[in-house]
């Protein structure tokens, strides 16, 4: 796998400081400061600046991690890093600081500009997480191994015959999570979803002690976390006997998820590519019972950017990682969700999750 | 056990509303709301009146898990919560808003005053918070059993022969957290730290493929969330054969933590709680490798107020819910944390983890 270039990071970054009209970008989301130095830690505030003068501040904690972690940076030791490195910003005259107004709190900015009281303080808009959207092939090749990790996870579960009636939810759920970390998942990628019956009409279902029952959708949304990327699938199975009407609801959203999946193409709008998807989902007549967007952006974080959906807005660009997630959830019988992570590629979408979908009667 | 009265939390809410000079809190942390309200659910807004006209705002999602939780509360449903109740308190001509200044963000703060242009906006100062760092009754049941799962999980651990030479910390931390899962936690209260040989000497260390070895501190702090609360316990046992250093610094760390106990009184200032068990460890000569506070509070989050250290303010109140853990840190030799979990008490601190804390050589 090839190793991420945090220093390309930084330098895209820095080229967006002029576009800012900032001197320097005053980053404190560490998920964002993981992007950009590629340290793990839980204190962290990082100076990419356009003179090329970047500095790291963590505390004592993490001093000989992120010595190992970013060995091109300057460092800070200090256990207030915000404050630490607007002290250094302010010693040195800097007039324009971008800082993260959607992450940093209201109390947050007036600590800055008591710390920066001659400095300018600007918003960032975004540009990490906007850089963050659009995936080096490091990034993408973590992310392929964690989706292989939550497929041997599930295939296992099946094998062993650990889908059946009789067994809980929560059960179910406590042996794929176990099988995900055997097979090498740092953490499961959130809180794995087991939802069987009625509660597989519940979008967001969490495990409970019901037991699974013959006749019984099983829906599994799960995923695996592994060199801090995530996975994020979703496969719903029959308990046999299938009922016709589990037959036709799996059929429509299959079709639907296909569709999604080919719109997945480089410059698509993201509302085009939902639609084509949910239009599907509308003329089989189940158009109300689909009441979230198609997919989402995945990475460092489980949900980020972009949004695809009805609500979401722009394009997508080549190696963006999203899922496609349809459903159709029948209030008080069953639900269908069928959810790939892709990454977007010239030639049509590389599928990461490999899982087959075809309906799977057990 | 005792059920939350959350409309007694609501009032304790109101009656600070005139001290800090407005009409109404809008809520927005959900931890807080959580407290206020008994919703567990991921998008929520509330405001608490003045006048009593308290409202909750969550998404379609959850109506039907709201409706249950809240019987007794105005419902909206909307997507963007605070916007919606922002709309709500413009409409209705409320002048002096209170919000969360310090979970608020910069982008979050211009939306409601977006919302809201005729009103003033004002800092809750953190009222929430200072409210839920004492307990009730109802939530010190809770944490009490959250703290009776942790000591049943490592006593069976201990008993199964599960911390032995040649098993990696990360096959042992699993264990333990799959005992704390099988005894009734919802989940553990935080990455449950196992730590043996060298990697006891650092405060934070992640679970790894080290394998146990003769002659190793092996230190664990974990703990177990139940009913939303949390234990919080550290303990330190010696793979025999236990060395004289073992002992020595053993038997610093357990003082220090007696000492530290002892000094839970109502009315007791933080740094000197801090310092009862600090002064003990600097006079036998191990000042320098205890780098971080003596505890903090504990509740629906691991950490909370009140902070005890000597970095904190303020003094104890009865029903506080508090950890006292010194440590020392040998680095590349090995360290002792020992951990517990307490209410303050008027006759003395109630301990909630009740694992023996004698030298432990396995």
């Amino acid at each position: 796998m090839g190793s991420p270039d945090t220093a390309v990071r930084r330098d895209a970054l820095r080229e967006r400081l002029c576009p800012l009209d900032v001197d320097v970008a005053l980053v404190t989301n560490l998920v964002n400061i993981r992007y950009l130095t590629g340290f793990t830690g839980s204190n962290a505030a990082l100076v990419v600046a356009a003179d090329g003068a970047d500095v790291f501040c963590t505390d004592f904690r993490y001093r000989t991690q992120s010595a190992e972690q970013i060995p091109d940076l300057e460092h800070v030791i200090e256990r207030n890093c915000a404050a630490a490195l607007a002290g250094r910003l302010a010693e040195a005259g800097v007039g324009r600081v971008g800082y993260e107004s959607h992450e940093v709190t209201v109390d947050g900015l007036a600590a800055l500009t008591d710390g920066l009281p001659d400095a300018e303080l600007r918003s960032l808009q975004r540009a990490v997480e906007d850089l963050r959207a659009v995936k080096d092939e490091a990034e993408v090749d973590l992310t392929r191994e964690a989706c292989a990790i939550a497929d041997r996870a599930l295939a296992h579960l099946m094998a062993a015959g650990g889908i059946r009636p009789g067994r809980t939810e929560r059960a179910v759920g406590r042996d794929l999570d176990g099988r995900m970390l055997d097979h090498g998942a740092e953490q499961p990628s959130f809180e794995t979803i087991v939802a069987s019956g009625p509660n597989s009409a519940v979008p967001h279902h969490r495990p409970t002690g019901r037991a699974l029952a013959a006749g019984d959708f099983v829906k599994f949304d799960f995923g695996a976390a592994y060199g801090g990327y995530h996975s994020d699938m979703t496969r719903t199975v029959v308990l046999g006997p299938a009922a016709d009407w589990q037959r036709e609801v799996y059929a429509v959203v299959l079709e639907a998820q296909r569709l999604g999946r080919e719109a997945l193409r480089i410059g698509a709008d993201v509302r085009d590519v939902d639609a084509a998807a949910r239009d599907h989902i509308k003329a089989a007549g189940y158009g109300e019972h689909f009441g979230h967007g198609l997919g989402h952006g995945v990475g460092l974080q489980v949900h980020e950017a972009p949004t695809v959906s009805y609500l979401g807005a722009g394009t997508l660009a080549d190696r963006m990682l999203v899922t496609v997630e349809p459903g159709v959830y029948l209030p008080g019988r069953g639900g269908v969700r069928i959810e790939d992570t892709l990454a977007v590629r010239p030639d049509g979408p590389e599928l990461l999750t490999l899982t087959s979908k075809d309906l799977t009667v057990l």
